[in-house]
């Protein structure tokens, strides 16, 4: 099956209309036709190598919004026609004790990634969701609720499981006081999700121009995480901080801000925590700091289905392919609201 | 109340023989003739101000072994003759949150410690267990379990809750992979009572002597945090690792080691973590870097209970008081297996 994509073809250069082969579809497979696809962090630090492990060409994209086109003989859940989304993986061994929890992101034979990774099967590369079709295993493939708005919802494919994830493991409900760390596509999810779980939201940013914009997303309170006063108010309140923040930054900070058992979650930042972390306020409020990856592909369709009760999709600013480049620039800038998602009907242009 | 124990008088002499008084008991208050005290790392980096906050004269002591005296006229779960023990905390709000979830150690109004603390009732000094007596308000009172060895049953107070308690945050049953880091008086601790909640039990050690010891006290597994082959043979495998390393170290070795959704919690090092953690580790696998302090009363009667169901007690060399300041020496050397604990009939030698 020859398609047409956008590729990286080093870690140097700008993304370029690219053709390709995707594998014949399996009796299990799917084969969508893409209409959106989001435009992810992860996208241009894969595309430019800044995480190591580059393979080119790579055709970027993981929060993917299609059509099914096809079905192979053996799937039943799935029928021509019927809007669909592909996250951040395709595959997983689906035998170890994390495929067994539902926990597929943590496969112990790794799981297999919508692009720039390697298909268990046949060896192949797989190539992401900037092209106009894509073959998936259809355990790997979501079902939109009906009447959702299938440019919005791309981005809840990976920035909104990514926060829906440690919502749901650390069991936030109506009880429930979270903050979120950062504004950006990951945060803006975060706070519509906290919001629509019940939960007493807060967001902390550094941008004081931000705040009428997070109380339209979910926020009940800012707080300046630069302003001494507004931190020392906020000790001991939150019983989880998502912190999506994709750059080294302090977590001394905001430790005092969780309350006793409260647990701060990376989904952002891949690196060393510096400055150190210091422990004392973690031993004396039996607080943690965890990590967190992506979700589950059952924890992904019970967002899914989640949204579609709560009418929630992401805030997003639409593109034609040939802007991903531009795209790009103004991500690494901050500069969109918040999440930018091609139209893949642009690509054949 | 005038009574006779062992002060330190500033940061850098050593520990004499002091008289002071103790308060007249109130109605709620027990009195105990204290025949046995831990010593406790805490001691000695209290008694040298190590971590800032030392009120001198300061009386050490919070692993107190003892039988009622007296009891004051609303005292009911206590009679005289009863063996009893008190640990680290003698007081607390009593009406936070913390306090009515049993999290004494957590009082949102600050825990009143056994020593170099303030009563929150006089406003007088606390003073510890190296010391012929003490009066503490009986919610703060210990009941040892029948036939418990009482020199053995001291460090309990201490070292038994601060290992118990993430065992049981962490609800850690027969089906738990736990490791313990460091085997001192905290660890020797975690290895018995991880055992006897029927989990498969490792040491970490960087010391290869400590085999047959750890066997005995109930490890099934050593790994040597020096050999990268064991290392990476252990990857993946623990549900809970307890730090109870008290000086900086690198977390980043252990990390792999924990499981998905594994938490590795730090029990006795109070400080900055260098070199800088690695986020990587914890994303990949959804895994908490944790803080626990001590343990609540009703826990600390539970773990004492399990203790004497299962026949555990701590390890002791029993010292005379005039040896206190040898015995710091050697602690610091970790020249002890694995507490050293005053026979308080030796004070008035
Ligand atoms: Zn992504
Ligand atoms: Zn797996
Ligand atoms: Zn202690
Ligand atoms: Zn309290």
């Amino acid at each position: 099956m020859n398609v047409l994509g956008y590729a990286a073809h080093s870690s140097t250069t700008d993304l370029e209309a690219f053709r390709f082969e995707r594998r014949d579809p399996r009796a299990n497979d799917v084969t969508i036709d893409i209409l959106y696809c989001g435009v992810c962090h992860s996208d241009v630090h894969n595309a430019r190598n800044d995480w190591g492990g580059a393979a080119y060409p790579m055709v970027p994209g993981h929060e993917i919004i299609g059509r099914v086109s096809a079905i192979g003989a053996d799937v039943t859940r799935f029928k021509v026609g019927d809007p669909v989304g592909v996250g951040c993986m395709v595959d997983s061994c689906q035998s170890c004790f994390a495929c067994d929890d539902g926990d597929e992101q943590y496969c112990q034979h790794g799981s297999t990634y919508t692009y720039n990774s390697v298909d268990r099967h046949d060896g192949m590369p797989t190539f992401g969701g900037y092209s106009e079709r894509i073959v998936v295993s259809d355990r790997f493939v979501l079902k939109l609720p009906e009447g959702m708005d299938l440019a919005g919802a791309a981005p809840l494919l990976c920035a909104g499981i990514t926060t829906w994830s440690p919502l749901r493991h650390w069991k936030v409900d109506s009880s429930s006081r979270v903050a979120v760390v950062g504004l950006g596509g990951l945060g803006h999810m975060g706070l519509k999700l906290a919001k629509a779980l019940g939960a007493h939201v807060t967001l902390f940013t550094r941008s004081p121009g931000k705040e009428q914009d997070a109380r339209r997303l979910g926020a009940d309170d800012i707080v300046l995480s630069t302003d001494d006063a507004q931190m020392a108010a906020a000790a001991g309140k939150f019983d989880l901080i998502i912190d999506t923040v994709p750059y080294v930054h302090g977590l001394n900070p905001y430790l005092p801000t969780l309350a006793v058992n409260g647990t701060l979650v990376l989904v952002g930042y891949l690196g060393g925590l510096e400055p150190a972390l210091q422990t004392v306020p973690m031993i004396m409020g039996r607080k943690s700091v965890a990590g967190s990856l992506i979700g589950g592909i059952a924890e992904t369709q019970e967002m899914l289905d989640f949204c579609g009760e709560h009418g929630i999709t992401a805030d997003i600013e639409v593109i034609d392919m040939a802007a991903i480049n531009d795209a790009y620039e103004r991500m690494l800038k901050s500069d969109v609201k918040y999440r930018f998602v091609i139209d893949m009907a642009t690509l054949k242009a």
